[in-house]
């Protein structure tokens, strides 16, 4: 019988305030179904210890986190203190190429009692998931900067599309698409603009789609894939997108389905050859860090991500999942929530009251 | 005194179908402001004209149309005919290019009468405008693919920003705040992800802002941006995005704002050596055409852009623009609008409702 070996990393800001809150979750679910998680708290991979070594993280990064199951994550960035680029592929962006985590999973849920900014949407109108390329594409600190300081500068940014990466995502969108009712991919393109990099995703996605007769698939432009998640959110079921467009089109759908304060992440390595990392959508927020209002259940939700990756088919581990977000959806309905939903309570009132409903 | 030279080109789709309403309400506004206008119709520049010739255009395209004032356009591609990225790098994107057009300017509004898709909005609720960079950025050429046909294939994709490029349309939009009421500016940016390109971006912002002490500007991550879109659409005034980025957010804004049916742009040479070129923001739709059912007024607006824009300050063609605007108001409130504004009536209804209301 495994134990499952869990590294908890708050990170910055409300990192710090919503991460203990998934943590109670997940050990009182641990608890009920009988789990079998250990945990660890890394207090690196945060700007303040940059401020105090001068990097992100130590420098056996790598040996120290690789033997874990799981990484469990709260938020990075404060640029205040450490510009994000620097921040960010010093921490979170290093785990997910290092550790190999291509394929990260961002469910979009309208949920009964969040009040939606789309006039006469209901529950069940939005309901989606971005499978986003997570290692590659134009995430990318290939290039420089030329004549530097002159006003002849330029600066060359390459963005890298790799036929390994990109039919890989595609597959694993592709095989999730079979799975669900509607059968349904939207491939996120910009073909007519970007003329190198996404003409070359669309003649993969074409020859991936020739093996899934099944699948009804399209492949629509960023610029109009983003207006329709306003104006028709309910015509979308699985949408697969390059680094940058799932980024995008993450944070545009919860936004869409009210908050990105309840928007989760999985960040997975699916051969589990590394550690997968399990995160909130949204960022550490320092204009809020410290007031304790930062809403936990992204943080939560991306806890049930985490277990249901962990059991790898196993039942409790699928009980447990199922039982965090019936909780979650339950206290969403009944309240208490916090005021990005409208409510006053605390991040960790909310975090209790999960903890309770299970 | 001057006649300005107008050069119209339908392109392809409902391109054909919105033009001759444009015109129609720009040569009406031209009677009654007595603007002097000479026009001629470019039938190239269209997938027809590629399926028959082999190219978009003819060789001299740049010698025939350098000559006019303006470029009245319609819309282009048609990806069942040619692929979007050959007909577009074949014609608009080689104008906004080889004439300089360097400032895209996209406003959006929420009019009264347009159902707002976004809850509890309304009219001046959603009054900015997307200040795109059109010449450079990610919209690039550069790359190549290697290893071609094998599993080690890979393709890389340069994103180009010159100092020159990025200070002039950030020139432009710190300019065009400081008119404003608001005297607020955002930027776009996803420095966090994009390593090389857009912390160089940022660097020019924020030496741009220096000289603009009154604005009130920040900048914001493209994907909470494209988010706060939908939350927050009140809190923008001036954003002024990268070329792929104004691209998104020029099409998310009207999709907020009702419909991209109406949303105009403007794509200057602010320096007035080459034609300047407006265009509705919406495409070809080939979904579409043939049903007489597109919304002209995107296209109508556009026109009034290039009234107020070749009379540089001439009082007859400012009230030509502010008449055509007036007469695009009462048409939306009072109709006939068509389908995707929720009535029933033609391209062509709508294009005379708007000329008779001059
Ligand atoms: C057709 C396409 C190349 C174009 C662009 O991306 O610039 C269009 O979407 C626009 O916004 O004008
Ligand atoms: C913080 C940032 C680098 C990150 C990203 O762009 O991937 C975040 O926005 C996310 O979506 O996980």
């Amino acid at each position: 019988k495994k134990t499952f070996k869990i590294a908890a990393i708050p990170g910055d800001g409300i990192g710090n305030e919503v991460l203990p809150e998934g943590l109670r979750v997940v050990e009182a679910a641990a608890r009920k179904w009988g789990l079998d998680l250990s945990f660890e708290t890394i207090e690196w991979a945060s700007c303040d210890y940059y401020l105090q070594h001068g990097k992100m993280m130590p420098d056996d990064w790598f040996e120290r986190l690789k033997g874990f199951d799981a990484l469990y994550f709260g938020a990075v960035g404060w640029p205040d203190k450490v510009p994000d680029h620097i921040s960010l592929w010093g921490s979170l962006l290093k785990f997910r190429r290092d550790f190999d985590q291509y394929v990260n999973i961002r469910p979009v849920r309208l949920f009964p009692g969040v009040p939606c900014p789309l006039a006469g949407r209901e529950p069940g109108d939005i309901d989606f998931v971005v499978i986003r390329e997570n290692t590659e594409g134009e995430y990318s600190s290939l290039g420089g900067r030329m004549f530097e300081g002159t006003e002849h500068e330029f600066v060359l940014q390459e963005s890298v599309f790799t036929r390994r990466g990109v039919d890989r995502i595609l597959k694993y969108a592709f095989d999730l698409a079979q799975t669900r009712e509607r059968k349904q991919l939207t491939a996120a393109t910009k073909s007519n603009g970007m003329a190198v990099s996404m003409p070359y995703w669309d003649e993969r996605v074409a020859a991936m789609a020739e093996k899934y007769p099944e699948i009804k698939w399209d492949k629509q432009h960023i610029d109009i894939l983003c207006a329709r998640f306003v104006l028709q959110p309910d015509r979308f079921d699985v949408v697969v997108a390059s680094n940058l467009f799932g980024d995008i089109l993450s944070d545009l759908g919860p936004a869409c389905a009210g908050t990105i304060g309840i928007a989760p992440s999985a960040n997975l390595n699916p051969e589990r050859n590394f550690p997968s990392l399990f995160e909130p959508v949204h960022g550490s927020a320092p204009d809020i860090y410290g007031r304790n209002i930062a809403n936990p259940i992204a943080m939560i939700w991306s806890g049930a991500l985490m277990l249901d990756f962990l059991g790898n088919g196993d039942e409790r581990y699928k009980a447990a999942h199922d039982g965090i977000l019936r909780a979650i959806e339950q206290v969403i309905a009944e309240g208490p929530v916090t005021p990005d939903l409208g409510g006053k309570a605390s991040t960790q009132e909310v975090g209790k009251a999960v903890a309770d409903a299970l």
